[in-house]
């Protein structure tokens, strides 16, 4: 991609990012493109459906949340590092419903456009819990796959209107719950 | 109702219940109806429609699930009851995929049919839990709209196809969680 149809897609995700986060899922691409101050052409050259700008926004997203688990794998503590690991992706849960739910769908489908980019932050948030096994600071019968579960089920706690309220306090007892007791 | 009418209409549950578990969501009213040996006439009396037919089975499932749980209340151990009762509560999760859905649902909609039923029942839960706490099996932190966003947790993964097999795992990781550590 060139520089400066970089510079519009990059613009175009960030409009679109911060629409969602403001309650404005419903915002069509003409939105997005007048918001981005990019004209109509280039939003279709980019995007020619929502589907496809909510798609590319759950990408970076979830590559995002994989080179944040490679960050934190650097950090002293094992188990403070997968916690604060695990808020991040309830956070994103939390600003894109769904979006925990295409992710596990996306693990499976290989012939999703969001496969490559969960498997990777599955793979990255597989590590972080076998570091903290390793330092046994998380309980050790636990795999990936269980940690995954986990945050789904987290991510359905903060998906319902009723819950939002005790998302915090579901979130601390699970997280507790991963720790290894001394 | 009459009691050969109650007959019919427990027969017509029963059925629907086992044609439910067997993988028969699809069946028709009509399929119903033949297997249970009741006429389409009497079907319709009882059920104007497969949703009302779900409903009423799922209304005795949790009016069972209330009892099960006053029962449960009086029984030794009261960490064992809140386990034993919350596998119930899950295991029709596990049957109705839904089913969690439809309590969360009906116990914040008050005209709701199920409504009745489901707050009963989120009590009788509630005072299992009060009673493990009391005893300080369960820990302190916890009150009944904790328990049931937990037990909706752990019937979303339930209801995930690719975590069917590591379900009764991320029961005993989230049960262990409600315990109160000694």
């Amino acid at each position: 991609m060139r520089a400066d149809a970089k510079k519009n897609y990059d613009q175009i995700l960030g409009v679109a990012r911060d629409l969602l986060a403001t309650g404005g899922a419903d915002a069509s691409l003409r939105d997005v493109a007048r918001t981005a101050g990019v004209g109509l052409g280039t939003m279709y050259r980019h995007f020619r459906t929502r589907e496809a700008l909510l798609e590319a926004l759950l990408r970076t997203s979830f590559d995002r949340l994989g080179i944040r688990a490679g960050e934190l794998e650097r950090t002293g503590s094992s188990d403070a590092a997968l916690v604060a690991w695990l808020r991040e992706v309830i956070a994103l849960a939390h600003r894109y419903s769904g979006a925990i739910r295409s992710m596990v769908a996306a693990i499976e489908d290989e012939d999703s456009a969001l496969h490559a980019s969960c498997v990777a932050m599955k793979d990255a948030g597989t590590r972080l819990l076998l570091r903290a096994q390793a330092e046994g600071t998380v309980r050790s019968d636990l795999d990936g796959a269980d940690l995954f579960a986990l945050v789904g089920a987290l991510a359905w706690v903060t998906d319902q209107p009723v819950l939002t309220q005790r998302s915090d306090h579901i979130f601390m007892i699970i997280t507790d719950a991963i720790l290894a007791k001394p």
